[in-house]
C-alpha cells in the first residue's frame, strides 16, 4: 500500500468547484428556511465560497448560475472573485423558472419558446467569454408528468437541434457539458434522464460536448461507479456534480449518505485517468443545505472529498490487479476495504499544516467569527435561493 | 362475472373527499407555475370542488388545512359551503412550515415547540367541532437529514406522548388519523415512514385512532394492496389519501400511473369491508395539478377512482374463491383481469345520465364555461398556494 | 379514434417468438418445482410452442437455447419445427453454466477461458446457419459481486475485443443482438448493465449489431419506453424480451404486473417504426412459469401482447398530436387512456374467428386435452429445465 | 470520544451466530458453483463453523437448518459441536423444498397441508429441545406470483392459527422469532413482506415471539437503523439475520456492501439495548458465499461486524446528545462520522493478541491449511447445499 508521502503530491492538484447557490437558502417545495447570514448578492456568495477556499485549499472556483447571479458588469465580477481569492467557473443556465418553459425549453414544440431558450444559452457562453469560465453547464428540468402528454421522440429531436446551436457557439478552450437526471421536477418522463441519452446527445455534437454526472440523479441501486468507468472509457465524462442522498435527488453533502460508494466512485476516476491536472474531469458541488449552516457545510463537503480521495490514491493497485488476475474474490476485496478503511484524518491535518492551511480547517471557520459577521452585517435585503 | 345492474347501487354510495389546496397552485422545489383562475380564498377552493361534485355526485366533501384555510367564522364558512352543494370535510394539520418546526415539532426535544405543536392540534379539533368535521389528519413532516443529526428513539417517544395530548382531545364522534410517509421533506429519517410505525403509534393510542394510507408514500416496489388487506384486518385503516406516482412522492392524478394498481387496492378494499357506507375507510384525494387544470384534475381524478371502483365491484368473487383454492393460478389471474378489462365507460355514461348527472362530466364541466369565467374574475389578489 | 377495422391488418402482421425454455422448468435459487407433462427434449419443447402457434396464430418461431437445446443433427430440428408449423428462431448463447465461466466469459482476464466463450458464439453462429436463424441474441450473466474484485474497465475492453471476434462471422443477413441487465445472478457490478453500455458496445461493431431490450432488466422506476424512443431513433432496437416485474428480475408473465406499462411500451414502439412487417424489431418472450401451467401460459403471454398492441393501434394519433401541440396536459392525457381503456377482447375474438382461429385460445387450448395427453405420456426421462 | 480500552469489555462480549448453511454451495437460480472442499455432512459444516471461532473468539455458536441438518443423534451432534468448541443455536425451519408446498405452507388453504407444515414446526422444537437450543427461527417462503392468485388476507388469518398453534409448543425458555422479507420467491405477494406484518402476528403470539430482523429484506432505500430501533422501542426485535446487498436479497458478505449503514445499525443497536449479555438480540449471519471462499468468508464476516461494534462502541454519546438538543446538525453529524472514521483494525489486533487470539485471523487461517486440508480429504459424497 502506498504510503501517505506518496501521495501528498498527487492530493495537491485536488480542486474542487463550489456552485454559488450552495450559499443561497434552498428547501424543499413544502418550506425553504432562512438563516442569517445568508447572502443576497452573487457577490457575497463568492466571498462566502472564498471562505471554504481559505480554510481548506480545495476550492478555488466557483461556479454561477445565470439568471441567479446576473449582474451588469462580469469583468468586475471576475475581478471581485480574484481579489477574495477565486476565480469564476462553470457558467449554468437555467430553463425552469419562467413561464414560457413550462412545457419544455430546449425541446418545446413551440419554436418561438425554443428559440428564446436557445437565446439564453448564447447569453450564458457570452458571459463565459467575459468571465473566462471553460464549461456551459446545461442541466434540464424538461419532461412531462403524464403518460401521453408529450411527444418524447419529437422532444429527443429537437434537443439535439437545441443543442446543435449552442455548441456552435461554444468557443474553442470551452465546454458544454449535458447533466441527466433520473426524475423531478417532471414525474413521467424526463428528456435526459440518464447517461446514455446524454451520451448520445453530446457524441451528435462533437469533441468538445461532454457528460456532466450528478452523483445524486440515478434510479435506486444503480452502481454509479460503473458509469463513471464507461465515461472515462467513451472519453465523455466532463464533470461531476457531487452530493449524496438516501432517496431520490436529495442533495446531501457528499460523502453523507454513503461514503464507501464516493471512495468507489474516486478509485474509478483515478482508475480511468479522470483525477489530476491533465484530466478533463471537473469536480464540482450541487448540494442543498437546508437544515445546516451553509459555509460551514460546503467546508464539510470538501473535506470529505479530500478524505475519501486521499483513500482511494492510498489503494495499492498493484496487489489489487494481482489479485483480480488470480480471482481471489476475499483478497481482492480485502486489499481494497484496506484503503477505504484507512484513517486518514491525522495524515491530512499534518499535510494541511505543511502547506500553510489550518489542521481543522472547519475549526478555524468556526473559531473566526466569520458566520457571525455575516449574520451580524447582512441585515435586510432579500436573501439569495433558488429564484433571485 | 357480476353485471353492471348488480354493482350500480353499490356505486352509488361513493364518496371521495377533495382536498381543498388541490386547488391551489402546487409544483416542485424549482418553480411553482400559476394559473389564471386560481382561488385566492378558502370559499374559492370550495366553491371549485363543488364543481367538482356537481358534474360528477362523487365528491360531496372537502378536506381543509389549517392554516391555509384558516377564516374568522367556520360556522360561516360551513354554512357557504353548504350553500355549494357541499360539506366541510377532513382537517388537516400543518407543522411543516413555521420557522419554529425546523428540527421537529410533535417530536421535538425543545418542549415549548413542541407544546405548540400540540396546541396547534387542539385548535384544530375546535375548528373540527365548529365544521363538524369527524377526522384530525396528521401528517408528520419531522425526521432529519444526516445520520448523527437526530435521536430517532427520544422523537418516537416524544410523538406518542405528543399524540396521547391531542387524542385526549378528540370527541366521541371523532377520529385522529396518522399519515405515514417514507421521505420528504426530510432526506435521511422521517418519524412515521411506514404503515408499522403509524399502526404501533395508533395502536397505543385507542379505538378512535387509524392509520391514514397515502398511496403515493412508500418505497419502491412495495405491494400497497397487502398494506390495505393487513391494515383491514386490523381494524386499523382510517383513510386513503389517493394519488399516483411513478418515482417518489409525485403526487399525480390517482390511478394516472399504474390504473392496474388502483384496481388491485380496491379489490382488496372492497375485500376487506372498506367499501360502503358502513365503512370506517375515508377516501381522500392529496394531488397535485402542477402542469394541468385543477378542476378539471380533479373530475378526472374521481372518475378514475369511481371507474376502478366499477371494475373491481364486478370482480367475480365466487370463481375466483374457486380458482384460488384449486391453486389454478392461471385461471385466478384470467378471472381477475377479466374483471380489470372491463370498460365500464359506456355503462358508467348511463347510469350517470339516470341521475340526472352529465354523460360525460368532464365535457359537462368543460362547456360550461366554469373555468374561463373564474381566469376573468379571480384578478388581483395573492393565489392560493402551499403558503397560505 | 381508429376502428377495430382500421387496424386489423396490422394485427395480422403480429408475430411472436417463444422461448423454448420457457417449456421447461424454471423456480428460484430456492426451488424448481417440477409438473407432469414437461418437455425432457428439444422437439417436445417445440412441439409445445407449436400448441401456442396453432391456438393463437401468433407464435410462428420459436427462440432456442445452447448448449440446452443442442442436437446432432440442426436440419433435422428444423424439419421438425416446420412439420409441427413453425420455425427455429433466434439462437441464444450460455456462458453462465460452464465451471470455467464462474469469474467471466466473454470479459475473462484468462485468454484461454475468453476463447473458450468466444468458439461458443462461433458454435452457435453455425447453428444459425444450419437452422436458417437471424439474431444471434447474446446474454451476459458475467459481472462481479464485491467492490475492487474485478477490473470493470479492463473487462469492458476485453468484452469489446471479444464481441469484434463474434462480429466479425456474423452473416450479412444474420445480426448479433446484446442484452443488458441490471443485476443478476452479479450483485456488485454487472458487465452490461444497461441500454447505454450496450449501446456503446454494438455501436462499435457496425449496423448489424443491435441492443435487446428485455423489459424486467432495469432499475426500479426506470421509464422503459423512453429507452424503446432512444433505440428506435438511434436505430439500434434489435429485440425484445416481454415479461413482466414487480420487484427484480422477476420474470413473469408479459403484461401481467403492470399492463399500462405494456401498452405504453407498445405505443412507443409503434410510433418510432418499431410496428410491423418491415420493422427490424423482434419480439420476443423470455418468461419463467415457475407456479403455472407452461403452454397455457405461453398463450396467455402472447394474448397479452395481442390485447394490448391492439390497443396501442387504436391510440388517435392525431387528436394526441393536436392535444400535445397545445399543451393540454388533460386533453393529451384522456386521449392516451382512452385507447388503454378499451376493451378489445370481443373484437379480438371475432376477427381470430375470421382468420380460422378460435374466438377464445386458452379455452379451445385447455379442451383439446394436450396438457392431459403429454402428462400422461411424457413419463421417465429427465424433464426440461435451465440446466439441461 | 471513548477510548478503546473504555469499550475492549464490551467487545469481549460479542457473540455472532454462525448459518450451517453457509459452508455449503449456493449461488443463483442460474448456477451453482461447487468448491474443493465443501462439506458433505453436518458434522463438517460445524466443524468448518469452528475454525471461524477458533480464529476470532467471535462465533460460539452454529445456527442449523431442518431438514438440511437432518441427523439421527441431536444429542450426539450436540456433543459433537462441544468437541469442536461451538455449540449448536437457532433451529430454523424449512417449508419452501417440498413439493407440497408450492402454494404455501403454514397459510395454505388445504388444511392437510396447514397441518404438515405446522408438524414440521413441532419437530423442529423437539429438535430444539435436543439441542439445547433457544430460538426457533420461521422464514416464510409463501405468497403468490400473479394478482388474484391468492387470497391474501385468508392467508394471513391462517397464518396466524397456524403460528399459535406452534407458539403453544414453545417452551419457557425458546422463543419464536418471526423473519420478514420484501421479496423472492414470490413475486407479486408475500405473506410476511415487512416488520409492521411480523410485529403484528408475533405480537398477538405472545411474549416470546419476537420479529428477526434479515437486513437484506428490504424495499430499496429503507432506513433498516429506524425499524431496529422501533423494534427494540416496541421490545420485539428477536434476532438480526445480517448479510449485505446492493439489489435485492444478494446475500453479501455483512458490512461489504455499505459498511456504514452496519455501523448505523450497530449504533442503534447498542443505543436501544441491544448490545451485551442481557440484551434478547440475537446476532446471525444468513450469507451466501457463491463466489468466495465459505469458511475464509464467514470469517470475513465476524470480523466485519467487529470492526463496526467497535467503532459504534466509539460514539461519544455524551457529546452527541448536546449536538442533538443545539440542533447542531453538522457537529451531530460530525461527531457521528468520527466515530465512523475511526480504523480500530489495530488496537483489535492488539486487543486479540491479549485474548490469546490471532492479531490477524483472517491471516492465521489461511497459514493454518484448513482449507487445502478439507480439500484433499473430503473427496466424493455430495456437496451440502441448499436441497441436502
Amino acid at each position: 500500500m502506498p504510503t501517505f508521502d506518496d501521495i501528498a503530491d498527487q492530493l495537491a492538484t485536488q480542486a474542487i468547484e463550489l456552485p454559488s447557490w450552495a450559499f443561497g437558502n434552498s428547501g424543499t417545495r413544502f418550506k425553504v428556511f432562512g438563516t442569517p447570514g445568508t447572502p443576497r448578492t452573487p457577490q457575497e456568495k463568492i466571498a462566502d465560497a472564498a471562505q471554504v477556499n481559505r480554510y481548506t485549499g480545495l476550492a478555488p472556483t466557483v461556479a454561477i448560475h445565470i439568471p441567479w447571479d446576473k449582474v451588469d458588469d462580469y469583468a468586475a465580477l471576475r475581478e471581485f472573485a480574484a481579489e477574495q481569492g477565486v476565480a469564476l467557473g462553470t457558467v449554468n443556465s437555467n430553463t425552469f423558472q419562467d413561464d414560457d418553459y413550462k412545457f419544455g425549453a430546449l425541446t418545446h414544440a413551440d419554436d418561438a419558446i425554443r428559440r428564446k431558450a436557445i437565446a439564453h444559452h448564447l447569453e450564458c457562453i457570452d458571459i463565459m467569454d467575459a468571465t473566462g469560465s471553460r464549461d456551459l453547464k446545461i442541466w434540464l428540468a424538461e419532461g412531462s408528468n403524464y403518460p401521453g402528454q408529450a411527444d418524447m421522440r419529437g422532444r429527443q429531436d429537437r434537443l439535439q437541434d437545441s443543442l446543435q446551436e449552442i455548441y456552435a457557439r461554444i468557443g474553442d478552450k470551452q465546454r458544454l457539458v449535458l447533466e441527466y437526471k433520473f426524475f423531478e421536477p417532471s414525474f413521467y418522463h424526463t428528456d435526459v434522464p440518464d447517461w446514455g441519452t446524454s451520451y448520445a446527445q453530446v457524441s451528435a455534437l462533437g469533441e468538445r460536448a461532454m457528460v456532466c454526472l450528478d452523483t445524486g440523479h440515478h434510479a435506486p441501486g444503480t452502481n454509479i461507479e460503473f458509469i463513471v468507468m464507461q465515461l472515462l472509457r467513451l472519453g465523455k465524462l466532463g464533470s461531476f456534480d457531487f452530493n449524496s442522498r438516501f432517496y431520490a435527488d436529495d442533495d446531501l453533502i457528499v460523502g453523507a449518505a454513503d461514503p464507501f460508494q464516493l471512495f468507489r466512485i474516486l478509485v474509478e476516476v483515478i482508475r480511468g485517468g479522470g483525477y489530476g491536472p491533465d484530466s478533463p474531469v471537473a469536480f464540482m458541488l450541487d448540494q442543498c443545505h437546508n437544515v445546516e449552516d451553509k459555509t460551514a457545510g460546503q467546508i464539510r463537503s470538501v473535506l470529505n472529498v479530500q478524505e475519501m480521495t486521499a483513500r482511494a490514491l492510498l489503494l495499492d493497485r498493484e496487489a489489487l490487479a494481482q489479485a483480480q488476475a488470480a480471482n481471489d474474490v476475499l483478497a481482492a476485496n480485502a486489499i481494497f476495504m484496506d484503503a477505504f478503511s484507512t484513517d486518514v484524518r491525522p495524515q491530512l491535518a499534518q499535510w494541511r499544516e505543511s502547506r500553510g492551511l489550518p489542521a481543522d480547517p472547519m475549526r478555524a471557520f468556526l473559531d473566526s467569527g466569520y458566520q457571525e459577521t455575516i449574520a451580524a452585517e447582512r441585515v435586510g435585503g432579500q436573501q439569495a435561493g433558488w429564484g433571485a
